[in-house]
C-alpha cells in the first residue's frame, strides 16, 4: 500500500541526520496521498538507521493507523491537523534543530532579514501561541496543530507562502508539496535562524528587508514568472 | 569478570568521541553491577581508540581496584560517591563538553526552556556548589561527588528525575539506568545547553516553560503512562 | 570551447560544498577568458554533484548565452557587470555563507581586526548600498553588480586590493585572478567574519589594526616584495 | 639529518587540519634538537597534503636554513626567538584558530574559568603587547617573538607553566616538550577560548577559579605528584 509514498517518506526521514537536523530520534517526516486521504509517517522512537520503507506507518486523516506494526510518531496528530487544515501541502517535517528551536523557545519570529529567507519564505516565520493548561492536558498533539492553524489564521499568514512555524517552547514544523521539499524548507529555516541570531547580536537596527525585495526574491523562485533553476 | 558490563562500558566510552562530547581523553563512562557491588570504569588518560572491554577497570564501592592492570579514571571516586548515594542509577558519564561546561563555569543552571529539555529532565539541571579549599585539598574527587549529592539534597532535586549536574568550575556529570543511556543524557544536556545559551542571548524575558508542559513532556516519555517509542 | 576554463570553473564550484560555503545550490563560481571576452558559469539551480565541466554555461560580456543547454546562474548578470567594470579579475564567487551573510544583513563592514584579514584584504570589506525599488524591479541582477561597483568607486576602494563585497541584505561576492583563488578569498572572508563577530561581542573597544600592520601583512603576501610561500 | 625529528614535526603539522585548527596553509609546527641546536619547521605556504618528512626545513638558532630546498615558514624567526629564550620547550605551534584568534584580536586574556583550563595552563594565557611601527617595519617576525618574551617577563609568567600566548592582532602560539604535545596545547587553548567566550556572554560575574583549584588541577597532571594517566 502506498509503496512510492513510503519510499519518499523514508528517504526524507533519513535526510534529517545527513543535514544535521536531528540528534537521536528527535524528528519525523510524513507525506500524504491526497486522493486516498492517507498519510505515511515515521514510527515513534525508531533510530534512523533502522528505518525502511516497510516500517513506515500509514495513518488516515482521523489519525488512525491503517497499516503498520509499529506505533506512529508521537507527533502524528499534529501532522493530521496540518494536512486537514492546509489543503495544498504534501509533506511535513518536525525537528528540534538547535537554531530554529532557540527562536521557538525565546518566542521570537524569524523575520526576513535577507534574500536567503526571501527565496523560500514570503514573510516572517511566526511563533505559534503557547498552549494553555487545558489544551496540553487534553489532546496535546492535536491541539499543537490547532494552535498552529489558529496562529496562521489570526495573523493572516498564507501557509503556502510561509511554509513553516515555530511551535512555541517546542520547535519548528515545516511543510511543502513533497516530503523531500519539506526537509529542504526545514534546513533553510535552520540556516536562516542561524543568520538571524547573529544579525540580532550585531545590531539593534531594524534589519527587515523592504517588501519589494521580498517580492523580487520570492517570485524569482515561485509562481509563473519564476526564472531560477532549469524548469521552463 | 563482569564481561557484559565491561563491553557495555567500553561501548558507551567510545560513543563519546562519536557524539563530539570529548576532545583527547577528557571524559569517562562507568557502569555498575548492583548485585556484585562493583563498577567498571575507563582507565585514566587512555585514548578512546586504544580502549577495549579488557582494559576497563573494575572497582568496588570503596573505590579500590578489584581487577585491571591500569589505573582507573582520576574521577573514579566521584563516580563511587554517586553510585553509593543515588541507588537507582546504573551508569555515569563525565565530560567537558563545551556548551554544558560553559554553564558550569558561569555558574548558571540549565533551566527548562522547552520540550527538548522536558523530554529528559524534569526541571532545571543544577550547578553544584563550589568546593572549599579544604574540600579540594583533602579528597578532591570524593568531595566533588559529596558536593553534588549535597546540592541535590539541599535543593530537593530527585536525581532520577533530573539525571545530570553541572559540577561548578568543572563540567557536567550525567547518569541513567545504563551506561549507554547516560551517554544519551549527556548529549541531550549538551544540546539543551546550546539552545539555552542562545535563548539567553536573544531575550531577557523569563523563558521557563510552565509546570504543566514539563509534566506533559516528561511523562510522555517516562513512567507507566509513557506513550513515546515502541515499548508497550 | 574553453575546455580548460570549463574544468577550472567546474573544480571551483565543487569546492564550495567541500569548504562548507554552501547549502543545496546556494552559490556559484564563474571564470573569464579575457582574450575571448567570454565567461563560464555554473548552471542555475543544479546540484553540485550533478555538475560537470560539460554542463557549465558560456556567456558573453553582454550576458548572452553563447554555449550550453542549461540556463546560467540567476546571478549571471551580476558577474557580467563585475567582469566589465573590474578589468583585472579572472574569477568570481557568490555564496550565502552564514557568517559573511550575517554581516551583509546587519549592514556592517568586515573591518581589519587582525593579520588573518590583512593577509588577503587590504582594508575593510564593504557592505554595498541597498538597491532602490526601481533598481530591484528593473534589471535586478545587473543593478546588483552596478551598485557594488558604485560602492567601490564612491568609497574609493580598489577591487584588486579588497577582493570582496557584502551585497547588502543578500550575501558576499568575492573575486581573484582565477576561479579557484576566488573561492579561497570567499572562504577567508567567511573565517574573518566569524572572528570579527566574536571580537564585536567581546569588546566595545576599537579593534582595527593600525595601517602599518595592514601594510606589513598585505605586502608580505602580495606584490613584488612578497616573501610568503615558495614563489621567488 | 634529524630524521626522527623531521617525522615528528611532519606528523604534528598534519594533525593541524585533523583537529580543525587550520584553514588552507594557515599554521605551522616546529620541533628542536637541543643538542644539535637545530630546529625543523614546515615549509612556507605548502599545503598539508603535500607535506612529507623530507620537505621539512632545518634551521639553526640564528634563523639560517641548514638543510632543505624550500623556504621555511614565514614565522620561522618567531619560533627561533622562542627557542632561544624559553630553554625548556621542544616544539612550537602557530595557528589562526578562530576562537583563540578572536581573543587575540579583542586583546583579552584567556583567564582560568575552570578545570579544563587548569589541567593545562597554570594561570591566564596572556595577550602579548602590540608591536610598534618600528618593530613591525624592522624584523617583524623576530620582533613578534621578542614581544612575546617581553610580555612573559614583564608579567612574570613562567612559559613552562603557561605554555601559550595570544599574539595581539594576530593569533596564538603554543609550545610544549614535543611538537605533538604543542599541538595538543594549541587545541586545548582553542577549546578553552570557546568556553571562555560563552562564559563572558552569559555572565558579568568574575568567573575566575580560586588559586587552590588551579593548584589542584594543574598539579594533578604535572610535576612529581601527578596522578592522572598511566605514568607512575
Amino acid at each position: 500500500m502506498l509503496e512510492n509514498l513510503r519510499r519518499e517518506v523514508y528517504e526524507a526521514n533519513i535526510m534529517l541526520p545527513k543535514l544535521s537536523l536531528v540528534n537521536f530520534t528527535w524528528g519525523n517526516v510524513s507525506g500524504i496521498d491526497r486522493e486516498k486521504k492517507l498519510f505515511v509517517i515515521k514510527p515513534s522512537g525508531v533510530e534512523y538507521e533502522k528505518l525502511s520503507p516497510e516500517n513506515m506507518v500509514v495513518v488516515n486523516l482521523s489519525g488512525e493507523v491503517v497499516e503498520g506494526d509499529l506505533r506512529p510518531s508521537s507527533d502524528t496528530l499534529t501532522h493530521m491537523v496540518l494536512y486537514n487544515e492546509f489543503p495544498n501541502i504534501g509533506g511535513i517535517v518536525h525537528v528540534h534543530s538547535p537554531w530554529a528551536t532557540a527562536f521557538a523557545q525565546a518566542g521570537i519570529d524569524i523575520e526576513a532579514f535577507g534574500t536567503t529567507h526571501a527565496d523560500v519564505f514570503y514573510g516572517a516565520v511566526p511563533v505559534s501561541d503557547a498552549l494553555t493548561k487545558a489544551e496540553i492536558d487534553d489532546a496535546y498533539e492535536e491541539n499543537t496543530g490547532k494552535v498552529i492553524v489558529r496562529t496562521f489564521r489570526e495573523r493572516n499568514i498564507d501557509p503556502d507562502a510561509v511554509p513553516a512555524v515555530l511551535a512555541r517552547q517546542h520547535g519548528p514544523f515545516a511543510w511543502a508539496k513533497t516530503p523531500i521539499k519539506a526537509v529542504e524548507v526545514a534546513k533553510t529555516l535552520e540556516v536562516v535562524a542561524e543568520m538571524n541570531y547573529r544579525v540580532l547580536q550585531l545590531t539593534r537596527a531594524d534589519s527587515r528587508v523592504p517588501q519589494y525585495l521580498l517580492d523580487k526574491h520570492y517570485f524569482r523562485k515561485h509562481g509563473k514568472n519564476a526564472y531560477y533553476g532549469q524548469e521552463k
